[in-house]
This record gives structure tokens, C-alpha cells and sequence, in this order.
């Protein structure tokens, strides 16, 4: 039975874990509590970068010989591989660890097996504290290893009656400077940031991070299928962020720079690429998470894929009657057919509303 | 000073008060707690339909003997003009009130300087006691006294992205059944149900408040300018409740009860009839508030006519990426012209959002 002071130290774990988001792929976020054997706090760490330690080496360290007889709360399950790492469930045993407490089971076969390998020392383990809130923390690397594509989470801004910019195309700025700074800290917690062609030629967006410190610049990805939106000069190209042109071959790129051009198959029916020769690609690059920030036909075409796993809408307060609506061609014509999400969060971000909604679990598997 | 037993007390008049929506029109909502000398209650009471006795006198009645020396809460300041009832400045004085708290004052130059009088007998008088609170309650009235029209409520729903029915034109139903419960609310509480031809078209809608005992039906209002949406048999024109088909002068409308034709100038611009001119004729049947159910070119006319005082929007999460939108044609071509709003609530119903927002303040004049 988990105590109070259990589930205190699994969700200041599942808080550290937040820290590494946006930095840590193509690994997962972590974040581990090591408590001595009289219960009080010893050691905390997360998984701060691939390729640096685990969660549980930076608690362990800091632990030190507090860590014997003392327990280890992991918001993932320690793994059993060496990597580029050593296996962390050696690294619990070593330091006499007592009970190991982790939220989630790796799904990932080759780094799973660290609960078993504890056990079988004669570790006490248990697993599923606060699984739900840690899984959500990990939604996005949890959907790659499950699914072998990034985790797609959908931004849009729109009005009240749903318009992402008024007749005549102005479309600055519909939500206010709170909203657009929170669209900041997104880009900064994804791997990869998505627009279409319309929204590359109407804004010419640069889509780097802006105004957070040290933080990581997410891979900037234009979908421009004919090779027609990006010109040589863009912002998007400048050095701020890498960045990748997804075209469809045979698609005129020479004025593009070699490296940024991406070739992927069109897709089968309707204009564009295949989202998922897209997401594929990018998955081989170590995306985990996409950040889609539309406009609305590539939204449309990533609703129709059924790559669409996390919804954002900022709502401004506003009405206009007229103008282009968030969503397009998504292959929806009746409302049977209409994607079914639930909002799992309401709040006020300056005068607007941010609600963020996911499919409903009916047709997830969609 | 105000006492938090002030607050308490002017608190529980409100709450009093709104029971009285949608059934005193064309009179204001009220509420009034009397407290005895040691201050405990004796008598509450609120307005419950025109021609029936005010808050003071339903609370009167109640306290008996011991409103001698006592205090009278009471939302709007007590009339002093002798209507279908006698003025309650009168009745407070008669029952030995020695100190009445008031929220608002009345706007209403009829029935206003019961406060002076009460001032002038040796009444100890406040005024402005939460008067946010009382003033949102009575919203509609307060806005139909100042205005010299009706307030009107503009109410939709639509998906997440917009939409208020598929490419098809399916639209039953978007949002659940608690967020359709929650719009017989708003028509109970509302004078009078304002819908297009083009839904009175598709929908055939009855537009009468069911599943509510006792609640006062709305007046029926379909704007049907060129006379061809309604026809013999349709469901508003039952005798569930009175029904209204606003016409176009000229337009050929025999095939409709005498009675139920309303004709009107047509808008100076534009299809439809002049807003203004519906309004002001609605306010002279008494109508002070009014739900104005759409459809988009509908709602988009009280947009463009600056009639829509306060919006309800009930958000589906549901993506469509295609269908009509909200609102339609209000005349706004650039986002500078955009009507801003501000949210003024936002909660759950069911799996459905609804957002409640007014002008914001600076356009509010406009």
C-alpha cells in the first residue's frame, strides 16, 4: 500500500520529470526521489539529456551513502540494458537499495526487465504509483515507442466562432502576447515543429524558441510538397534552429540548401505529402514529439491520418463572422464521422482560453 | 461599513431575485431579506411576476411585527411611484425599517427616489452593496431600461473548430444532451427566442422550454423575412407558447395566423429585416431580454447591428474541418474591426464547454 509520503515523493519525481522535456529525446523524461531509510529525502535527479546520465544516477550522487537501506522513486521503470549508460537497476542495487517504487513499465524491449532483474536480488519493487500522471508527463515518448512515429500535438489559434484570421487574411495578432508566449513553451518542450506551405508563404514564420533560457530549439519542419513556399531567405532558414523542407520528389529544390531538403512520397489521395512517410522520417531522426502548428489544410491532412494525438486551442474572445476556419479538409462530412475528443483541461491564458483535449478513448485506436 | 452579515444578507437577496428570471418582465428581477433588530432573519421574498407584489412586500409580509427596528436588504432600490402595487419606500416605512441596503439604484426615472424618501422619514440608507452582483442578475432589465431595447443573449453551439453543422449539414446533435438541458435554462429565463428562416427551415424547431415545471414559456420569435420558412403546421406554431413570424413588409404572408405576423422594414443593407426595428418592436410587447438562437446569418446581423450584449457559446470537443461556422456576415472584413470580447465564465457541462463572454468594455459603446 502506498503511503502519503509515497505519493509525495512519486509526484515530486513526476515534477522533476517535466524539467527534461524537450531535451531528452529520443529517451523519455524521468525523475527519480531517493529517500534514506528513516524516510527523509536523500537524492532527486532527472534525465536532463540523451546521452547524459539517468535520473537515477544524478539522485543517486547526490544521495550518497544515505542511499543504503533507503528507497527509489522512479517515474519510469529503471532499465536493464547498457546503453550509452550503464543499466540503472544495477546502479539501485549497488548503492543498497532497499524498495524500489516506479510509476510506469518501459515499454521499450530493450531497455525493460529492471523491475524482474531488482526482485529477483531481493529488492522490494512495486509499480503503478501515480501512473496515470506520469504517463501523461511521458504521453509523448510513451506514443513514439507505442506507435514508431512521434507523439502529434495540434496548436491552433482561433476566434471564438473559430476563424484563424478575418477576411481579407489579417490574422495578427488574434490571441494575446500571453497566449503566444505559452505557444513558446510548447515549441520549446517539442522535438519538431510542423507548419504548412499556406501558413510559410502568408507569415514567413522562424519558429525557433524565443525568450526562454537555455532552452533547446526544437528541429523546424516545413511541409511544402511543390517546393514553392520556402525561398531562399526565409527566416525558417536562418541558423537559429535546423530545419528540414519536407517536398515531394521529383519536386524543383535546387534553391534550397541540400541538407534541409527532406523528399517523401505524396500522398495517396488529396494534395500534399504522406503524413505518414512524414512521421516515419522524422521518427528516424529521433522526433519524438511534434508540435503541428497547422495551418488548417495540414491539419485537416493529419486529422484525416489519424495523427493527431493531443489538441491546443488558444480561443480569443473575439468574433468575426468571416475568414478561414482552424481546420480544413480533414475528410469529414457528417457529423458520424466527426472526430470525438475529451477535454482533459480548461484555463484562462491572459484574456484567452487555452483548451486542451485528446481523442475520446471510443476511438483512439482510430 | 458593510458587514460580512451585510454581505451574507445581500447575498441571499440576490440568489432571491434570480428566481424571478424570465417571468417579471417588463419589470426588473428583486430580492429582499429583513432582518429583525438583533439581526436575524425575518422575512425574505423576491418579485415573482409583473403585476404580483414587490420583493419588500412578499419580506414584509413575512417578517410581521418584527421588521419594527430592523434592516431591509433589497437588490434594487425600493420604488417610490405607486404602480399596480403601492410604493415600498411606504410599505418599509410603515413596518418601522430603520436602515435599508440597496445594491443598485434604479434607473428607471418612474420609479427612482424611494431611497430619498426612505432618507428623508430618518432611515439610515446605503447603497451599492455588491452592486456587480445585483447588476448581473438583472442584466437584461437594466440593459432594456438604458438601451430602450431589449438585451439580447446570443447564444451556439459548435464543435471545437467552429462548426454548427457537417459538410452535409448534420448538425443533431454536436453537444450532449446536458448542454441542450442547460440552453432550456436560458430560454426559460428569457422574454422571448429568437431564431432565422433558414433555421426554422432545416430544424423545424419548437422553441418552446420543456422539462422545466412551471416555468414561463418565452414568446416565440422567427425572423422569416421573405414569408416562406414557416409554413401551416410548423412546429412554433403550436400554442405550447405565443409565437411571432417577423416579415418583411410587403412579403406575402397569408398562409400564416393574423396574428402571429409581425412586419417590419427590411435592413437598409443587406438581406433581412432592420434589427433595430425588430427590437424595438419586441420591447413594446414588453420583451426585455431575448436568446437569440441563430442561425449564423441571423446572428451575424445583431453583430453587424451592435445588438448582442452578451454571447453563450456551449463548445463541443469535436472536429469537423468542414461546415458552416457560428456566425456569418457581420459586416467585419479586417481583425481591427474584429468585436472583442470578455470571457466572463467558463465551466464544464457534461463533456461540452460553455464560454460566456460580453463587449469588452472599451467597445462596448460601440
Amino acid at each position: 500500500m502506498a503511503t502519503a509520503a509515497d505519493i509525495t515523493a512519486m509526484r515530486r519525481a513526476i515534477t522533476l520529470a517535466a524539467r527534461g522535456l524537450g531535451s531528452t529525446s529520443p529517451n523519455p523524461v524521468v525523475g527519480c526521489v531517493i529517500t534514506d531509510a528513516a524516510g527523509a529525502t536523500a537524492g532527486e535527479g532527472f534525465h536532463q539529456r540523451a546521452g547524459g546520465p539517468h535520473a537515477e544516477v544524478h539522485a543517486l550522487r547526490e544521495a550518497g551513502g544515505r542511499a543504503r537501506g533507503g528507497t527509489a522513486y522512479v517515474t519510469l521503470e529503471p532499465c536493464d540494458h547498457t546503453g550509452r549508460t550503464g543499466p540503472c537497476a544495477q546502479a539501485l542495487l549497488e548503492a543498497g537499495i532497499s524498495r524500489v517504487v516506479y510509476a510506469v513499465g518501459d515499454p521499450d524491449p530493450r531497455a525493460a526487465g529492471g523491475g524482474a532483474t531488482l526482485r529477483q536480488a531481493g529488492v522490494g519493487v512495486e509499480q503503478g504509483l501515480l501512473a496515470e500522471e506520469a504517463e501523461e508527463g511521458n504521453a509523448a515518448w510513451l506514443t513514439s515507442v507505442r506507435l514508431g512515429r512521434p507523439h502529434v500535438l495540434w496548436k491552433y489559434a482561433a476566434t471564438l466562432d473559430g476563424r484563424v484570421a478575418a477576411a481579407d487574411a489579417t490574422s495578427r495578432w488574434i490571441t494575446s502576447p500571453e497566449a503566444r508566449a505559452d505557444v513558446h513553451r510548447l515549441r520549446a518542450e517539442a522535438d519538431a515543429v510542423v507548419v504548412g506551405s499556406g501558413t510559410a508563404r502568408a507569415d514567413d514564420p522562424h519558429l525557433a524558441v524565443r525568450a526562454l533560457d537555455g532552452a533547446t530549439q526544437p528541429l523546424r519542419v516545413v511541409v511544402d510538397t511543390e517546393a514553392t513556399a520556402v525561398r531562399p531567405g526565409a527566416r525558417v532558414l536562418d541558423d537559429a534552429a535546423p530545419t528540414l523542407v519536407a517536398v515531394a520528389e521529383g519536386a524543383p529544390a535546387g534553391h534550397l540548401p541540400e541538407t534541409a531538403v527532406l523528399r517523401l512520397p505524396r500522398a495517396a489521395t488529396g494534395p500534399g505529402l504522406d503524413v505518414g512517410a512524414l512521421l516515419t522520417a522524422l521518427h528516424t531522426r529521433g522526433v519524438r514529439s511534434v508540435l503541428l502548428e497547422g495551418g488548417p489544410t495540414l491539419a485537416g491532412a493529419f486529422v484525416a491520418a489519424g495523427a493527431v494525438d493531443k489538441v491546443v486551442g488558444y480561443l480569443a474572445p473575439v468574433l468575426l463572422g468571416a475568414g478561414p476556419a482552424a481546420l480544413a479538409d480533414a475528410g469529414i462530412s457528417t457529423l458520424s464521422q466527426a472526430l470525438r475528443l475529451e477535454v482533459t483541461e480548461t484555463v484562462r491564458i491572459g484574456p484567452d482560453l487555452r483548451v486542451t483535449a485528446v481523442p475520446a478513448p471510443a476511438r483512439k485506436g482510430n
